[in-house]
């Protein structure tokens, strides 16, 4: 817990809404510390100008707001993509790669400002004050970390709207009302659960869907594209170069119009329960398709084989805040070893929330027609050499079944 | 190498098609053995009779045509599937995990007839040639096994003709020509691959598919199904109590009609080099996406990461052959005592081509609305014991930050 | 925290020390708690006897005194020693695999007794608070876990000394100062640490090892001795047949006497920080050798391999505390379902700390001279199958070098 | 197998003994080769000139020697070892990490001298012919490879000593006869087996050993040294800073004279058979327990974990020749990422075959004295966050017990 007398000055994690709002007022009120924001733009869809309003008008003198679309993408979505990491072999870790970021600037503004604390708004019960806290211990030992869901005494929305008023927090009419479920959001994904979407037997209402249209109401033509990379990332579309956040937001745009990349899916929490969201990832999950695709033709078995072992670490480490742990770094320099050659393009047909592969081509393509071809392969392969492998690989078998008398 | 001599009498693994008829007469003439025929019904969609016919018309005495679509179903299928088996992260290995049922009736075909050998038609360059083998290896440490392909001196297409021909054995006009790609078939999928399919940059066409319609044919409204799971198997399809193979068959219509279940593939075989399948995994891909559904309500977060992490190393096992090997057996050990209490039901939607989960339910089910509530639950959860454990979680991190100044 | 009202009857791990008579007293006048007492004959070399008398002495109406050395041999030691468990690569996990025992009784004698709480006397910075409790928890979701030492307000030593005095507890003379070092024992193991031994650059005091001698102390003459295996667990010493515990007390008595089974280790404690332990095993340093050796001949290599790929995550589970968990099961069902034909002598040398293997032999064996021998094998294995196994294991690295020009 | 017109020049690993003179003069006659010899100095204790001697009188005009001890040190073993490498939990791998340096070599030496091939005189059945293949084609993939003891026809030593004789290859009277085992040696260690050695119910008798006395004939006195590390690599024995071979060579004779590295194994060979070897690795083993000691104080409990969990993978692909694959360069970069703060020196006791640790310092600690303490740690960790930690992490298993009604 933390006393007025902990913390002196600490930078919040300010999305501008109501919530933030709230505890912007309680850390000056309830803590007497001084405030500072930082709000990023990671690609969220919401104009954040409006926020910086909103922190001057309670008080705030050292305002952040910051693009960091393209560090987010280049340095935290493609790595992470490189791998293809997917959480419980389906989630694609939208959420859980934003928060690194937003701490690091947390971590990184206490320092430029002579704050001693950060703060967020992630709720007790959640992943995100892991992920937020994690990162932030790991990049500074001796940061203060405020958590005011898990602090403070409001026990009720009622509690939380009284507050505001006292404290001249402008609460817009919409917002008096709880919301029927919570969202995040930025450039990889959007995320929503709780509330209408708590029980995992029913399916959720059409309203919940914020950043896809659905299959039912995709184009009924495919669309075509063409993705192309180099040394593991994706780099044009169609042809077209693109910067990392670019690229991310024109697959964005193809996967909403053909109505792909929505999950619902019950997952496991890292504090220990089970809890229900709906995914819409619509850029990534063309990303994913197409990057094992290219891989396909480009990574070698051992590679691939390995890399595919070690994907569910991976991204647990990833969904449960380790971003910056040793672990989660020597796993990187072990892809990023793999990544080397994968270059080439892979052409996606995009048909009604399908994403299917139909051609890659690469300058560095381990795809042999000489060797896979039915046809005499002028001494490329004998296949009597297969009785041999076969034959040697089956004599541990033949051991075992002539002590046990076959299985 | 095989001489007259080594063998007596083999049992081969016979379709009643074109080639293995002239394997069946090149055992007879070129090695003197005597042929058991062994016609297996895994679902393939053929009649047996025929083949029956042709084996007494090359003068076979000792035939064995075999239903074995619930076998294969039972102990094979769905024990893979209780593993949620993709090899490379997307192929559900259907043609791989047909072949150990295959050899295990060969091996027990010739210990019935008392053969000293097997015979079968996969060519040197493939993984099933592989399966076959190392299956009948471990069952039968002293089975001689004959892979003509491997071992004929018939140079080309017009070799194999002549000695058709020659020997005479019936060649239908149309199979005159080479097939423009070859194919594989039965219960839970059909594959193809070879010539048309050999460029990977080129998508197949359309006349390669034949156990799906297009997405694009698929009707314009959702199919919504039910399938109910016991200790991990699927058992019932909208509440109709099946036999395994009467389920996957009643999933296969499904998935046909819904335009579900195809894969374009560049794929790492066991002997070391890459090709390209075309896939078509109807019921098997409505049954993967409704395993992982039931599991995600009724697996522990440990049972089901434990597997995840195991699963490519299985899956591997399986595409490689080592199906009858110690490893797969305590792999499936353990996923075994995993699935105790998968039970339950989960609805999907099928439409044009996505398999989409909209509800899930069990008596077993783990997920807990009174945990995961954002409301407050009663003492089920203390809020701040996270605050502890994302300390302690945090301790090492932050000791290597304090040694290395942050990462 | 607990409150007076939360507990109204609490079984204590009770050793009869002067810490938990402190704990019983503690929780009997500051929760006001009727207490049960457990002591558990675990092996550690102690008289139970004196314990009970000072229950009594401390007005405890319920006094569990059990041996439970069997058990503990059969279901927890001798499982874990199937799969050679090793934490960081040398601990015996002595400590951890106790802990679950005695949390299995805990809680089973608080359903007998109708108590509703469990105490031990674990701190609130090791491992067993966490292994106690995760077992508790596991086996009884309500139980109510009070750890004193989280929770008392006792500041130092004299202040536990003037709680003790204030309450009759009486306190032997030398008990008054503090102990040097603290220590942990049962049939498997002594451990030893703090204070003496906080400093990891500093060699252990020789006062503070107690189960075995030194090396240099051993004889001069080595020792031989034959353990015979049944299903993968030890069953006689030279030839004579022994219960589990017996086995295991035997091997102590072999392994004291020849200096066998000490280490001074730094390991990484689950909560966070790196700790410094001895440890002696005597009969435990000999059993994994030989369990080792058995295995070197009767398991195959594939599931030699998987054992050992999946060894350290097992040994992880059990040190931090997941004894019983669905992941330890299933890890336990795979290695069980290896050890079927685990069966057979091994010849060990004991002399001066070394425990060398001088021979292993097997009505199971998978070693054959046939096969690895120099001279002809007559057709048990054709040395140009070998070129054929190379060529198709190279194919890969082949065609990886062709593209990027070698390594 | 190779014939006459497919070799033109050919470059021979070189002993200077009569099993590769025979080769050379095989390679010469019966492939009508030009031969070209590379001899390497491993550190194998043998001198080189007569090898250079020899090869001059057998009539070869290119010949290679060359010390390579500082290499092989640098580039191959060290490596290894920062990855704490085991097969099959007990075995240093010392005759399969010299294979690629070799092959390596060859290669080089055969792009240098116009080469077409390189032979080797590993034997059918061994896995040394794996690794100097697969080393061979993995750099260079065009490369032909003469494996003699595969493919000649010589069915007995005395067929191939009377090609000696025949081809004027002396023969030393004590050669006449068989050798009673065979015998590798390098650097790390000296390995032997076959013959008298194939039985391993039976210890190996004395005269086996070659680089190590017998514990029981080694100093009453322990023998204290220090090691110094940086970057996870030894630098430095006693405080003087010495090159990698230099201080290998120290080890050496050190746990030469202290009786340690001696090691009895039955392993699991790549083609599919147990045999047994007797592995002298003195150096080896003092260096492993070392690297140890100063990773236990140096490396995060993450990072270790995750390479305790990859080392059997890692030691199994090197065992098995894949040095130079994709595979064991991602994991070897995954292993030198941990190793950056890997220094500080480590002291160790050598007794009578022990290895004992009994201290460690380092200026990169992780251990710190302030948390672990006993005493009131001001702060450091708050006992009360165990609480938590230990809630959170028990949430799964008491949703599973709630269900599952316990264990």
């Amino acid at each position: 817990m933390v006393s007025r007398r902990d913390v002196k000055k600490v930078v919040l994690a300010y999305s501008g809404g109501l919530d933030t709002s709230i505890i912007l007022k309680w850390l000056q009120t309830e803590l007497g510390a001084e405030v500072v924001t930082f709000t990023a733009d990671l690609g969220q869809g919401e104009e954040l100008e409006p926020a910086r309003k909103k922190a001057e008008m309670l008080g705030i003198k050292e305002i952040f707001i910051e693009d960091v679309r393209e560090e987010f993408c280049r340095d935290f979505v493609f790595p992470m993509f490189r791998a293809n990491a997917l959480y419980e072999g389906t989630y694609l870790l939208g959420t859980s790669i934003a928060r690194p970021l937003i701490s690091k600037r947390l971590v990184e503004i206490a320092a430029e400002t002579g704050a001693d604390a950060i703060a967020h708004g992630a709720t007790g019960k959640g992943n995100d004050q892991v992920r937020f806290e994690l990162s932030a211990y790991a990049l500074n030992p001796d940061i203060k970390i405020i958590a005011p869901w898990r602090e403070w005494t409001f026990k009720s929305r009622t509690d939380l709207l009284d507050f505001a008023e006292k404290n001249q927090i402008p609460v817009a009419k919409d917002k008096r009302g709880e919301a029927p479920f919570s969202v995040d959001a930025n450039l990889l994904h959007s995320s929503s659960e709780g509330k209408v979407l708590e029980d995992p037997a029913e399916a959720p209402p059409p309203y919940v869907f914020q950043r896809t249209i659905a299959p039912e109401e995709a184009p009924d033509r495919a669309t075509e594209i063409t993705i192309g990379f180099a040394k593991g990332d994706p780099v044009s579309v169609d042809g077209k170069r693109l910067a990392p956040h670019e690229l991310l937001a024109a697959l964005n745009d193809l996967g909403r119009d053909n109505g792909i990349g929505r999950l619902d899916l019950v997952e496991n929490r890292f504090v220990g329960m089970k809890s229900r969201g709906i995914y819409e990832t619509p850029g990534g999950t063309i990303l994913i398709a197409a990057h094992r695709a290219i891989e396909s033709i480009t990574l070698d078995r051992g590679a691939m084989h390995l890399k595919d072992d070690l994907m569910p670490r991976y991204a647990a480490l990833i969904y449960n805040g380790f971003w910056f742990s040793p672990e989660r770094l020597m796993l990187q320099a072990l892809i990023d070893k793999s990544q080397e050659h994968v270059e080439g393009e892979v052409r996606l047909k995009l048909y009604k929330g399908n994403v299917t592969v139909i051609g890659r081509s690469s300058p560095k393509s381990l795809y042999s027609d000489a060797l896979v071809t039915f046809e005499d392969d002028h001494g490329a392969y004998d296949q009597k050499d297969a009785a041999g492998f076969i034959r040697l690989n089956a004599l541990r078998l033949r051991t075992l079944a002539k002590r046990d008398g076959g299985i």
